[in-house]
């Protein structure tokens, strides 16, 4: 599991993520003070998108056409605080190494 | 092969779980108390949703789109102890070794 | 090579195959008593498939989308005893290492 | 590079075949006495088809869809003799190392 | 993480880039000086296209369709010495290794 | 970096290329002399197509569908000392080790 946090993205990056997020994208991501970035096997970042989107002040998208061999990315949208405290609550948890999240 | 069981998972996970399901989904599925993600080679993850089809109280579906190296990951949406003993079986059948199931 | 023999295949995995093979499936194949499923290097399933095609009693097709790296899965429907002697006889046919099938 | 030569190939194995090849495909090809199949780099295949066209009494066509890394398979038709002969001249062709052909 | 810098691109070159750009390319992008080109990992690769993008005199845009396995190509347009600078920086800020970008 | 140039290519060779280009190729292509295949990483082959653009008597195409990881092709169409030489300044200039080109 590989994370970066982008602070004040500029609109060209989140133009390069929402064109690969699907037609019906929240336009009000746009706007983000932040975005969370984690990349992993599918399983873990399914189990990491259901860790975030529990967790408060932050919408999660998953990043469509990277084409990888079994990874995908999924980006975390929201205030800057919101954003990695998010990211640490994915990290506690798949950490953890328990199949149950 | 690897799995993963999300209690209660949150609107946002079964929204990524179900864009990748193909068009025809049952809707139903959005209420499960429970998905369990399994992973493995296609031939593996075949016999595993034949496994959990014929256990008791949970739906099987593949999820398409994540574009591996020879690998697919199937859900199984239920109540969590019915996603949990269909996974106890698949683990237990396939890791019996035997080709026939 | 590797193989597997599902039989009495539920609903739900005829569904998943038949998902992966095209349109114009037959759909006798949903009552088949048993598929075979044969995954290996591209070169070497399509050998397969036309050694399992010269066998008595199964139909053959190739699931797509599996999207693998230089492997295809073929799936073989019939009764139980014919896809077994299918199977049986792509194993012989291909470990002999003849180059023409 | 690797080969495989399928005499009297089945109806079946040629429909494989035929739906990975596009639209316009040449129906008489279903009534050819052998079909060769040559898998390899991308690169090196280009080369093989030509070889082969150049080659008496043969069809070649690429097979799209195997979605391999980097490898491609073409399809040599024709009566086995012609066959054989078009092979045999596509490994030593290839063979001799030289990067003109 | 690769880069490459093409110092007053052929109109061919600049063609094989846009059709990898989709459609609504901006194609004053035709008459920069130069383009740099930087590969890498998809997470990486967000990263340095919001470094670029808060570069001064480049534009960046991801050229898709190159299919590679968590690799992505980014390309960044501008005169020669802003290419450069925006490159440096990419360099700069992500050998630092932090993950806060 | 990896190459081979065909004499003469037979007709179905140059379909197999142009089937491979995208609908506004070029047909003039078609009698060309001889092509050049190149074959490298998607950063590397970028650089090589402006290099080959910018020798003389030559015409450049990506050639898509290979799927490859990070790899793709480019055919170089031309009178077969033209190829050569284009060839010949793709190695030199790629081999230079240098980033600039």
């Amino acid at each position: 599991m590989e994370f970066r946090i982008i602070k004040s993205p500029s609109a060209g990056t989140v133009d390069i993520l929402m064109r690969r997020m699907g037609p019906k994208v929240n336009e009000e991501l746009r706007h983000a003070d932040a975005v969370g970035l984690v990349q992993g096997r599918m399983i873990e970042m399914i189990c990491a998108a259901d860790i975030a989107e529990k967790a408060v002040g932050v919408t999660v998208e998953d990043v469509k056409g990277s084409c990888p061999q079994n990874m995908i990315l999924i980006a975390i949208f929201g205030d800057t605080a919101s954003v990695e405290s998010a990211i640490q609550e994915i990290k506690y948890k798949l950490e953890e190494g328990k199949n149950i999240c």
